[in-house]
């Protein structure tokens, strides 16, 4: 049931949500479902639409993949020409349907959806104040939180609401919010989490990342700008500079692993900067080898501009799985380095007897790298060269990513040197900052705190980690499939 | 799915729920299942519960039948000596698992969880005046006002808080709450919905009847008086008059249709009462007949009072399938009175050349029992004498019970002759009002509003009406299974 | 998943199956599916259809009840003129799909279905001797080997070949069989199980019981005689003596408990019987009491039979909780007597101070009766006299009913007055073999040999007792829901 | 619910199973669920495992993917030492659960479960013959044909009943037996299909791939000869030669298409195969290009291997979104080219510009190739050398591969010239046979009949084409889930 228990987990670094929204002719929810797949990476715990049709708002979430919970049958259910979507991994411990978005509720202005991507440094505070004041709260989402600012904004639009409770907040939030006419896409000030503006003939669109354009043959626009907000009301498009943009802070590991290489965000392609970090990487710290093989998919592009860069020959030397689904329990945990055999089988016919240069986007804990390493040299290398196609990660993450907290992170209290021995590998090389930063266009546009610990927007002391800490450990609960979305207003039919 | 669409409704008259809750020793929730499970003929769409154990709480609820919802698995998921259970016949339109109790919350107070049996006067108002102070909704449901309410207090204790909430809420509660370490049972000063008080060795419990303490083996000890509040806390009760009462008045339905017969609901046994409504018929309306048939098997009881006074055989001459399911869609709609005959069964053998008295609890809109006694009568039944152990229901109910509007009351606006007519019966005969007041111990400690329209709380004219019942014209969505609660506080872990 | 071991099993009885077919004007299958549904009781383990347009046959079956596995949309995919339906109670103890019914096979003559209620004495032998010649079993079911002789005929119809292979097996058969073209129903020569021939329109029908023409409004013609084999084609119904019919041996138990009161069997009305058998309990027995009660339903109509003749009232002493489910675990296993108390409640008001007879349809192993009698007592119950409208079951049976091993049945170790004892009841006594036989029209036309051991067609020693024995032991294995029927012929498109 | 209806077949060919057998120290069928995992892409409707402890069989299969039907609590229905698998691409028309395999029968000699991968020529004949002799048939698999003949073998060993049976069908079979005590792996003649041995510790496992060893951790040992039988009984391994080996005729596009670029099948390396079919197109067919681009994953050895010789860089043109469900439903059918731009999305800053050399392995219908490379053109490529690494498919197998009649094979009607055009492509070239020869060890081995039309088995004329055909036509039906395996033997306990 549980997808978070039951799931392999070979990767520790996730992203938390991927955001849609759009306005269409009609039947803008089955363009939302379309958006919502192709960002299906960005989250596989839960997907929900939120639709309207200028007079009602439908909604639907359920926990699972998007093309599971959004059936033919639920998206009839959501009709109109406005919908948004999202879909998340959850960044707190528990996969429950409560925190499935987008969240909906009915408040003085009529009914209000959001989705969100990113997570808020002071909601710790935000959400004490307000119980202290009264409110009442269904969920742990960060949401929540902002919706109440909305509710309690005494701006006569939406627009001004939105605006009045986002100047409040601190933090990361990629935003789509719509109410019964209006659609709203909206980044904090300093541009944490991607946000990209599409039009597909006279409508417009927001998403995560551009392959959710892609799929609906939309056109890609510009990305939304740190503090921007994009209105879309009655066809037309509206730009607003709402909050004050701060010192830009784009998410570098958007580049480094989470996007799909296909996709643009932060106004650069993916699959261009991924190579770099290969080339980089090559030039920084060449091994001695016959060819270079990747950790496929995410490391293909590094591994390919490192091939590139080197001279040496890429080869398909681990094959992925892509059957490893999400209630997949490996059944013979008497096997060793099961969970990894399970989804990647190293090419005997391409190893054996070869130096071998493997790239991987970044190591976390080091324990799925270690059991991968093993496999390629029982698969029968002769050496093994591991390269990174990013800095060493140190610190955790505030602004959306789910990182392990910092004693997890090996390279926060391990060398190099000692990550190497533990790995098993014959050298281990890390991208420098410097070859990171080179690796971008505008690399003071960027974020690097998980790598070098300088957080744009400051995270208060222990107490506040120890209080987003414990959120996180909130009371284990299980939860399965969909609801439905419905609150009414007394104010509209 | 859903099953208000797919499954036969030959009631119209609808219980909207049963409430539980409990303090044990240990694993509570599974007393609150079973608690729950006696109480289902209350309410079948949607079932929930909270736990605690003195530090966190835990919740699941889900759409469907009791045991489905809460099956082995889940229960384990609800630890802890605290237990609250709730079902649901939603009152207003939607069957959305949003709509699904107990509602699960955090506030300044810590956690807080509410499962309310009846309907409130005064929910548009209140509600109108919370958005307009800046508060948001989730739900449709009356709970999330009160527990809005509830959080807005600034009384110290749970206990003043409640009461404080309370005294601005009008209508019918029957309310089971708990936080962390209390359980709360509370009724409105009318007294409209029933809940008990029952012990289980050292363990107190509530019930909406007193089935719920059989199936766990509790003893019943008394009602919750109106406006009494009952509080159980480290093993201790404590009673406490949280709200003044006002003039009883019980719903006499509960006797008539709602409650089992094996249950005792405020303070009288069901059969008792039951028993004497058909005595009382059959003095009132006796009918030269061979014999009394029941509509099983909530006239049962009636149908044996009106046997046993008119010194007629009772005889079994409806059979009813009790496996018409939840699920259940009739494929073959071209077979006349389908609806009807997938229920019930005429016995030809016995009814065949019989005038027949046959007693049901009430007529609502009269095109079910328009059916039936055309099965009957084509099983061969020479006369049929129609005899109803309630007088005609000619007023809506606005605490608790989900009626059908006023014209839709076959006796709203047709005489009994003309009802005769239309059920294509021999005779038709309604227990009178004096006969119905006689039955109980109490008479003037009910409310007999929906036969003769005195509402003992005012329902504020036409706007109102309309108001609610446009909530219950909320937008149509679909839903399925189960969700869990979980809401973090930031105050304790 | 698994019923019988999640399911509750007050009853020890068990009933295994009810069979339908009809020839319709079209859309048949909807017909059948009605039908399977009024026979319900008789078998809630899986559901199958097989329905025929002329020229393809269709067919589905599964696990659960008539109206989870066959559902609307499955309904579609059974198109035709044809059909004929099933479900079961396995005999067996594997709640297997494999063994689901109808059978649906491909053969030289093309596609035949089977739906089987009965069972063969001669089982092992048939299969032996084929499996010898070459045959291989994909089932465990009688109706394979059924299929495999009409396969083996070498007569050049449908019914001759039929015939050919029922003159080979020995035991108890109502079956109901279907090609292309035709529909069959047949019993075996003692006529064992029970047949019903019935008319809707133009249109012929065959149930196991006629409830099943009532819910679809068909009228009852009358039984398949034993050895009768009924054919319709091309609308024309046509009447075979097929086998020799040998002594009648109608099973009394259809009377005693398993077919529905509202059904006609064997020609009689099973209300009338099952009345007439409480009378003569109630003249061999009679109790000094204030009051008796039914243990519900299987017993209503005997308890009312006794009420009449004793001139003692009938009360509804226990109320039975319809919502037992097929999947209900009783988390609260601490609770004593909990299974029993999940399904009947007793109302202590009715009971409290009073000498009450409880009338019961048989006592199988005695276990749940005790558990029952408790309950009563604690109600309140000053004395209880126990009364059986059956004699003692001390035989197992050979022709289709389910009945634990003669070790098991308590009556056949102990005498009634060690079973009194047992149960904790004041007085036990049980129909006698003559009162029984007195209750039905022609009291030779009856097996009773699960009373008197003396068993109308030989079973053959010991050995062959083992070998059923090792049947219904055969591997324990889950499977769920539903599968499709589909043979291809090389003989026709 | 219908996978072949709901899913999106980009895909034309599809291989129609893979199979697999082992004997282990204990839990057999948790290395089994194993190995079909792995060998998922061979097959996605359905799965199932049969296992023996030496003295009972169980079984389970059902529609789904394998880790979907054979979840953690079915494998502990399935214990003991041996165990085979199967999944598939069901080769008939009906996707029916029936039609899952094992098939699990009892006969004379105990009982008997197969896993058949592979065609049989003469199916029809041989059916049509047992039918005539009384023969009934419950599903429409040519296992079952295989499993009547070994049941009607006189020969007194499995070995012996096997090789009868054996050989009296002619086509292509890769087979894997099991009864209570011995495993089987045996092969046709031609050794049309693969099947390799391996070995874990002192275990011996069969499978249709070396990547189902790689999972479990054993040890490839050799490919299964044509008419080869091994066996495996008592944990002692014997061959045997069963069939008097043909000319081989391995399907040469298990290198081109079906395997996994990690396996081994036919004693060679697929990647290295599959990166030789690259290299030599590059020299038979090269382009004036800026790069290369692989139709993924299929294509990539190819892809790379032209990259290679050809000079050019290889870059990652098209991104595939592996979240393409079994249950995905594209909702926005108005979206033109639709289905293929959800399975793959081209990367514009690679493509635009550029002139691109396009490797896929194979054209079938070609309307998937020309949409794909619709979407390349839309993303700016300049220019599109289509090259393909296997020749032209001008004719259907009748070994195993479901391929579309030959009308809809694009190559069997239009020249290379007329195909380019209806691409939309600047150039189009297939690998020659000659070149497709050369990058095989021993290409004579090879069945090339699907290039050519040189069936190495005749393929009988029009009628028995017809008659495949008209199997393959069978009734449609609509099935779910999953079904244990059972079927007594009244043999042995």
């Amino acid at each position: 049931m549980k997808s978070t228990e039951l799931g392999i987990r070979v990767r520790s670094f996730r992203e938390e949500c991927g955001v849609f929204g759009i306005n269409a002719a009609s039947r803008a929810a089955e363009l939302a479902f379309l958006g919502l797949y192709s960002l299906q990476h960005r989250g596989q715990e839960s997907a929900g639409i939120v639709s309207s049709d200028g007079q009602q708002v439908y909604g639907y979430k359920g926990l699972g993949l998007v093309s599971d919970v959004l059936s033919a049958d639920v998206l009839k259910t959501l009709p109109g020409h406005l919908a948004i979507g999202h879909n998340r991994y959850s960044t707190t411990g528990s996969t429950t349907l409560d925190n499935a978005q987008p969240l909906l509720v009915a408040y003085r202005g009529g009914r209000l959806a959001v989705a969100h991507n990113g997570n808020l440094i002071n909601a710790v505070e935000l959400r004490e104040e307000m119980e202290r004041a009264g409110s009442i709260f269904q969920t742990t989402m960060d949401s929540e939180i902002i919706v109440h600012l909305i509710a309690r904004s005494r701006a006569p639009s939406l627009e001004g609401r939105i605006t009045e409770a986002l100047s409040q907040v601190k933090g990361a939030f990629a935003l789509v919010l719509m109410d019964e006419r209006k659609l709203v896409g909206v980044c904090d000030p300093s541009g944490f989490r991607p946000l990209c503006l599409g039009r597909l003939g006279s409508s417009y669109c927001f998403a995560s990342e551009t392959c959710a354009f892609d799929i609906i043959g939309a056109e890609y626009l510009r990305p939304v700008e740190p503090g921007e907000m994009v209105v879309v009301e009655e066809g037309e498009m509206r730009e607003l500079k709402a909050l004050e943009p701060g010192a830009r802070a784009h998410c570098i590991f958007e580049f480094i692993y989470f996007s799909r290489p296909d996709s643009v965000v932060f106004g650069e392609s993916v699959d261009r900067v991924r190579r770099n970090l290969g080339k980089a990487l090559a030039t920084e710290a060449p091994a001695d080898a016959d060819m270079v093989i990747s950790v496929p998919d995410s490391s293909n592009s590094a591994a390919l501009g490192f091939a590139e860069e080197s001279g040496l020959p890429y080869e398909l030397g681990l094959i992925r799985n892509h059957y490893v689904g999400r209630t997949f329990i490996d059944p013979a945990q008497r096997v060793r380095d099961q969970a990894v055999r399970v989804k990647f089988n190293p090419v005997r016919e391409i190893l054996s007897g070869k130096k071998v240069v493997v790239v991987d986007d970044s190591i976390v804990r080091g324990t799925t790298s270690r059991k991968l390493i093993r496999l390629i040299r029982k698969a029968g290398a002769s050496a093994v060269h591991f390269r990174v196609s990013s800095p060493p990660i140190e610190f955790p993450c505030f602004y959306g990513i789910d990182t392990p907290s910092r004693a997890e992170l090996i390279a926060s209290s391990h060398s190099t040197k000692e990550i190497a021995e533990f790995l098993g590998v014959d050298t281990l090389a890390y991208l420098s900052m410097e070859g990171l930063r080179r690796c971008v266009r505008n690399p003071d546009d960027f974020c690097y705190a998980c790598f070098d610990g300088s957080y744009s927007i400051p995270v208060q002391a222990d107490a506040d980690k120890l209080a987003l800490e414990r959120r996180a450990g909130s009371p284990p609960s299980t939860s399965q499939n969909a609801r439905s979305l419905s609150v009414d207003s007394a104010h509209e039919s």
